[in-house]
């Protein structure tokens, strides 16, 4: 099946600027209210969000085998379930009907109209229904500034991260969209040399700059999924901001791992970049030493080549860009963290979200989290505005962004956009 | 609303043998597979399971505001979201049905014929789709073994132990109803003294018995549950077998938790026993010294007297009971959880499942896993045919059960019983 809809020279009749993140090579999928407060799956092109579910009534994929109602859906899961083949079918189709060479859809202005929503008539909802979400830890950069601040910077790794993906189990129900506010949450914290607890909203609020993917039905529980098939059940990847509250993480987390430092709220980015539209941005990941076990050796060209940003925004400010970092400095692939999710037989289902953890880069204007860039909060980040940060203070919004470009095509992600609201109670 | 279905001295025409864990009494809930192939929601009274869709759609609950298909489905999730008030209706209603003095179906044998199957006609399946997976780790003997084990008997407890029910999220995937066979995983392990890992089955596969509990939607993302109102939002609880690969899990832990040395497999009984059935068997739970943070703090009785079993039945042979303990040993109840883990926010959902972590009692015999029972594999536990265990040998079966007992009722569990098989490639 070749990926038609990824040609580099292909023009859309949609006006779509030079600098847009969703080209007619991207086509995205999510799931948004339209302004008739009806739900469906769609894409975009430009500025413009594109009902698929509209498209398939009014016969534009009859040539494809789609269930009826398949778009016509609250959630992407049964889509991504249809296999990547399909996907690929629509990408193809979606990229021939808004081919400006294509006067179709074009000339047909009812249909337009029904078709057709600008970004200010629609609400991006959750793209999928997430069964189970888990988190990597994959940077080497991140988990060596981890290990040096809070254990021994001489042995900042612990030994089995060279030859683990560590990874562990999040919380699904409460992964939210772009836009959607979090609250500082309260929790248990540990004052500095007490020796019991105090009650109270954490005061040590960050984001971690992560990317997620999303998976589609694999394996049977018990087999696992070899690291060479591994990509096949990908089928794409959105931002993802991993909100943490460091003074409760580090009461709670031992020896069970992080817990109520996390799930209070997670963001994602709502467009679901799929793997096929970064095809042209592989990259190698960087050289792995020691060599892995067997079951996660692989060769070639595994990771992407993606530009991450981070910005933080206060209130009545203006934004300034905290962190700039790639997808590429990931020690460890996606398809070795699947791989080793399922080694054991651990079933993957269609809709499973799975994070990179904080993508950190080598320098300090790379690392992916208010921890490693203000070290602790001993070395504040200055903001535009002359004020400064050590952690996430209430009614910033941060906001993370993303993209892939070469010399004829750039493919982004949009954005993941949150504010930080106070803690409940204390708006009673 | 009353719980009327309570009442003890009722009695159904329906045969119950006096041993029964499923007395009228009791009504629990669960889906399964009809001798026609349909999936259905049931309950169990005696050794019949009864079909509630056919109940229903036959008018028996007409007076229950209740949707058309709302046990026509494949999971109890929709039914758990219609909320307590429901859930008493139709187990007081269910009740009447039943009752010995009620004659309307008992003598219409065209609509017992369809309501009523034999457990040998039907097969059961997970009872709800699992949002999310949280496991706690709540006794204070198990903690306390376990830290003895592995770190230090003085120290036994870490220092959060006390004042945080300590848990962690857990995979919903791969939680299998009971009758579904286990296969030995691999993984990554450090043999003793070595720098390296290598990789391989499992050596030390291990059972934990828990039971947990099953959630209705309940806040708000970002609203706490106060822990008052915390067992508002509780179901009904399942017996829980939360395997465990030793060897993998002593590799891997170790910043962030357990992953695949838990992930493989859990195993659930597959009747969910309401809390308003276990109502008579309330008791307190153990005296918490030192007092927890106010929005831990309750008073009365918040544990139930729930009498566990672990047996294990080596492959052609008889079974041996290798562990008794009780519910009630739990430091922490199970408001407190549920207050701990929406502390922050954090959203629950109707069918999320939450375990207790494993149940070890005061005494050797009452340990709630191999790891214990057999201190680390150095005391061996002796088996009725003659043989010895340290850890589950392929084709053992291992089966929890678990029943409430006073003078004139026993409202009982069932029980959760699974084979481990082979690790897979071992099988090609």
């Amino acid at each position: 099946m070749p990926l038609l809809a990824n040609d580099p020279n292909k023009k859309t009749w949609l006006p779509v600027t030079q600098d847009s993140d969703f080209p007619i090579q991207n086509i995205p999928f999510g799931v948004f209210l339209t302004r008739d407060d009806i739900i469906t799956i769609g894409t975009r092109i430009g500025d413009y969000a594109i009902d698929l579910g509209a498209l398939h009534q009014l016969g534009y994929f009859k040539d494809i085998p789609l269930t009826d109602d398949i778009f016509l859906q609250d959630t992407l899961n049964d889509f991504i379930s249809d296999g990547r083949k399909t996907w690929r079918l629509v990408r193809n189709r979606i990229s021939e009907i808004f081919d400006e060479k294509n006067s179709e859809l074009q000339n047909n202005e009812p249909h337009r109209k029904i078709i057709l929503f600008s970004l200010d008539e629609i609400e991006m909802k959750l793209p999928v229904q997430i069964g189970d979400y888990t988190d990597f830890y994959s940077s080497k950069e991140h988990a060596t500034n981890v290990g040096s601040m809070f254990r021994d910077p001489e042995n900042a790794l612990l030994p089995n991260w060279l030859h683990i993906p560590v990874g562990y189990h999040g919380r699904s129900s409460t992964i939210i969209p772009s836009g959607t506010p979090v609250r500082r949450p309260y929790g248990q914290t540990l004052p500095k040399e007490a020796k019991t607890p105090v009650f109270g909203p954490s005061r040590l609020i960050d984001f971690e700059l992560e990317m997620a993917f999303i998976t589609t039905d694999s394996n049977v529980l018990g087999e696992p999924i070899p690291v060479e098939e591994a990509e096949e059940y990908i089928f794409g990847m959105v931002l993802f901001n991993d909100w943490s509250a460091r003074d409760i993480q580090k009461w709670e987390y031992v020896p069970l791992g992080p817990f109520l430092a996390k799930n209070f709220a997670s963001s994602i980015s709502p467009w679901i970049v799929t793997l096929d539209a970064l095809e042209p941005f592989r990259v190698e990941s960087p050289k792995q030493d020691p060599t892995p076990l067997p079951y996660l050796q692989q060769e070639g060209k595994h990771s992407f080549d993606i530009h991450l940003k981070v910005a933080i925004t206060p209130e009545n400010s203006n934004s300034t860009i905290v962190s700039k970092s790639n997808f590429k400095y990931m020690y460890w692939t996606m398809a070795q963290q699947l791989a080793h999710h399922t080694i054991n037989g651990c079933k993957v289902n269609s809709g499973d979200m799975m994070a990179s953890g904080t993508i950190s880069g080598p320098t300090p204007d790379s690392y992916g989290s208010m921890l490693e860039l203000s070290w602790q909060g001993t070395k504040p980040v200055k903001l535009n505005d002359g004020s400064e940060r050590k952690f996430i203070e209430d009614y910033d919004i941060v906001t993370l962004s993303g993209y892939c470009e070469n010399e004829s095509l750039r493919i982004g992600f949009g954005e993941v956009s949150t504010k930080l609201l106070p803690s409940y109670q204390s708006k009673k």
